[in-house]
């Protein structure tokens, strides 16, 4: 299934997504009161939700269909999952020519990491498709993007192994892992890539099931239509089984959270002159199958 | 007001604290349905309910407190906020002696921060008074502790000025800023930090007003009885102004918050030799006023 989170009379309400249309959970509810109508409730309880929210899209007649659903066109997106109940797990160095990027020009080693690298996001760093990244000089005149695959756990765990991992994924969807990088302290990440609005997520989700292969898929991003980053996720030096596998040794893994998997090479710390974004760029983060997230720079 | 969390027939439940008694809030919500039944309920409807809360026991009579009340012995404790909203905030490198015995045995400066650093522990690390702090010799050989002050946000904000960051606390309680120093990768801490059951907390929480100055509070850390940590508040380098102010320039603050504002020298690994934490050691970390939390280390 391909789903999204949208605001429907100031509310989150999760949406299926069908071609150009968007049905509408809280009104499919209304009439069945089985159908879980956000993102989160829809993960929490499980595959027999999932099963009987495919089953009851499936049977909608057009009539119903129509009373049910919006033009995808006409709802207000929000993030997949707006508001995340933990801050959201990001890999650092996870493609080759990235570690070697970083080296030359920030402060990281050229040695490839031997663990995944961990860093977090707050939940407050949210915001969804087609909204502004806001760039507040007071803080960072550096700020840089990162398109990343973003994995979400449906059903959590400890000690998982790499083989059952993928058993414990509920979806994928895009973030761009914006970093401001004049704002490490004492080599923390987290004011760099922490900041209101630096993880702009989405357009939709889609579950599981319906990508057959997760480690080959396209990634790029563009900013003002030029290609700066251009790779495939079967260049992660750390798989999505490896990450699950070891942040799970780490912390337990719970229902909703989102591992954020690694950016390729070609963001603007690692070009030469370094490139920063600036007030009105357009960035255009793109995963095979999942679509593209569209976003703007704005100066605060 | 003290305030406490506990289990009520598997529920999450506010306590006030009174003496050797804590009232029951469910139990009081059962006769009088404006009252929050827990810490983040408290705390998300505002002053107000607090108002409330407070008038209404003051207005208990001896015959209804009884019924509404349990003896502080016969309840099993939960961390003030059990499941926090977010990772909690962390602070390094926040007293002047820890600086330098850090920059003596890990990889830290010796300088004096000039800006706070700061990172993160997942809300799967928080654990209650009298509970395990879990030792996992296949990822650590280096567990250590440190005792710290912790600030919960009360009402949110962006860009707190310092002038007024006290109105933002709703309150304050101990953390153990559990650390096992031989997990850091890239220099990043989270998995140093961030393991399940690294974040002690409790074992009650005094709302800010009664305490008339939070800079000056004993803080003392005692491995097995033998004193390891002995500081005060009033040494630490960013005030919790300074910490309130800082962070909601980056992050936005929400109710609910919690800030470990660092932890003073004594830490293992700045003993010469470096001491870590065993299995069935026992560690009480006290802070002037808010009690003491203890919890003992098992090996899994």
């Amino acid at each position: 299934m391909k789903l999204n989170s949208f605001l429907f009379h100031e509310r989150e309400t999760l949406g299926v997504v069908l071609g150009d249309f968007v049905v509408n959970t809280r009104l499919l509810n209304a009439h069945y009161p089985e159908i879980p109508v956000t993102m989160l409730e829809l993960i929490d309880r499980g595959q027999a939700a999932k099963d009987q929210l495919q089953l009851r899209i499936n049977r909608l007649k057009e009539g119903e269909f129509v009373q049910v659903s919006h033009k995808l066109s006409e709802i207000q997106l929000l993030a997949p999952i707006p508001k995340p109940r933990k801050n959201i797990f990001g890999i650092g160095l996870n493609y080759t020519e990235h570690v070697a990027e970083s080296a030359r020009t920030l402060d990281t080693s050229n040695e490839l990491p031997k663990q995944p690298v961990i860093f977090s996001k707050p939940p407050t760093t949210v915001t969804a498709h087609q909204t502004a990244v806001l760039l507040n000089r007071k803080i960072t005149n550096q700020l840089d993007w990162e398109v990343e695959l973003a994995v979400v756990i449906g059903t959590g765990g400890k000690n998982i192994s790499k083989e059952t991992a993928h058993n414990h994924i509920f979806g994928y969807t895009i973030i761009n892992d914006i970093s401001a990088r004049d704002c490490r302290r004492a080599g923390q990440w987290i004011v760099s890539k922490g900041q209101d609005t630096f993880a702009p997520m989405g357009p939709a989700l889609l579950t599981a099931d319906e990508i057959s292969d997760p480690q080959d898929l396209d990634l790029r991003l563009t900013v003002n239509g030029i290609v700066k980053q251009n790779s495939n996720t079967k260049f992660m030096l750390f798989s999505i089984a490896d990450l699950i596998s070891d942040l799970s040794t780490v912390f337990t893994l719970e229902p909703g959270d989102i591992i954020a998997t690694g950016t390729p090479a070609g963001v603007g710390a690692g070009r030469n002159p370094q490139e920063w974004l600036k007030d009105g760029d357009l960035i255009e983060a793109s995963v095979e199958r999942l679509g593209t997230l569209v976003n703007h720079v704005k100066e605060i």
